[in-house]
């Protein structure tokens, strides 16, 4: 089967880098923005930047009517809004993997918001989607500039959360055929709350030692 | 000045893995214990093991007198109760080091307690403890068995975290001495709930994935 993957919106820095390293991997990948036409710009743009033919852009709500994989990459604060409006349009065994951070700051220091009404904001979006839909969470520690950086490998670790062991399996599946990634198995989707607050420690581990590009890299003797 | 810094108590695994590495460092360590005995045997035999005169024992509130550094390695459960009867007798600026990890398991999987009263036991100890004295989070993430391999260094990150700076700086100053570590100013106390989920995340990591011994380390552009 030829799985098509959304990304929700497709039009920001982060999403972009997703769905370069998607597409560089084989898969065919939707756009969406809130407008059709800023969708299919973005999309023929990704084309034409990596020779493929691989991206084709649409509406948000019909990028969710569309695919099995959809990657939410909506800023926290559009969260509850856009689910509602998606509600209706989800396939019956979609999978969201979301990679949002509810990223603050509290007197100049990144955290996360204290308020999402789940923990994490992985299990807030399975407590808001239809039964039968399920979330992975992942991707959330990875910066946009590494995801950007195609030329190189990423080298970089990626902690999938889930409570649905198949989704974890599936998307573990498809993110496998993307360079450079080292996938960990990282529990159910509670520890999403965890990888959101590595990303937030990051931030400030920059800003506070002098560091560039600081990120949390898994060492193991078996590594 | 000649510091000498307590462990409270110098009994457990890790405690010790601190003692020798501070020892090792050249500094003067109090071991102590709810017994005199206990600490006195444990002082003497780290002064063998280690062919230094550095330790002696003592009871643990001999040790919160006497000390103007306190690393704390309590479990968690115990944390309340002891710091009540620690309360009268700490030095007017004692700097406490908070290397505690309220682990619980939920399913199998490890993870913190929910219901620490501040959300990291840093700032929880910080709010018990009398006006003057300092909390700094530290230590959280790195495991017994690698501060006890004392031949091999240690390479490993220590996030450090605390709400006064001053107090930061010294315990910074002090573990500067220890080899291996690299020392990373972690922000405000709040951070310590970071550190403190990290090290539950480890776990489940290394169970998930069949690692051995998997930490997290720091990679950036400087490094």
């Amino acid at each position: 089967m030829e799985r098509t993957i959304g990304l929700i919106p497709g039009t920001g820095k982060q999403s972009q880098g997703i769905a370069k390293r998607l597409g560089l991997a084989g898969y065919k990948v939707m756009i969406g923005s809130r407008t059709k036409e800023k969708a299919e710009r973005i999309a023929e743009e990704l084309n034409e930047k990596l020779s493929l033919t691989t991206y084709r852009g649409d509406e948000n709500s019909e990028v969710v009517k569309q695919c099995d994989i959809l990657f939410l990459v909506l800023p926290y604060e559009y969260l509850y809004d856009s689910l509602q409006e998606f509600i209706p349009h989800f396939k019956p065994n979609a999978i969201i993997v979301d990679v949002i951070v509810p990223l603050t700051f509290k007197a100049g220091n990144a955290t996360c918001l204290d308020d999402v009404p789940e923990k994490s904001v992985s299990e807030y979006i399975q407590s808001l989607v239809p039964e039968g839909v399920s979330v992975v969470g992942g991707f959330k520690t990875i910066s946009a500039s590494k995801l950007n950086k195609i030329d190189s490998p990423m080298n970089v670790d990626v902690f999938l959360t889930a409570d649905n062991e198949e989704a974890k399996e599936i998307i573990t599946k498809i993110i496998s055929k993307i360079e450079g990634l080292s996938i960990l198995d990282s529990g159910p989707l509670m520890y999403s709350r965890t990888t959101e607050l590595m990303t937030a420690f990051v931030i400030n581990l920059n800003k506070r030692n002098k560091l560039k590009h600081a990120s949390f890299r898994v060492i193991s003797d078996k590594h």
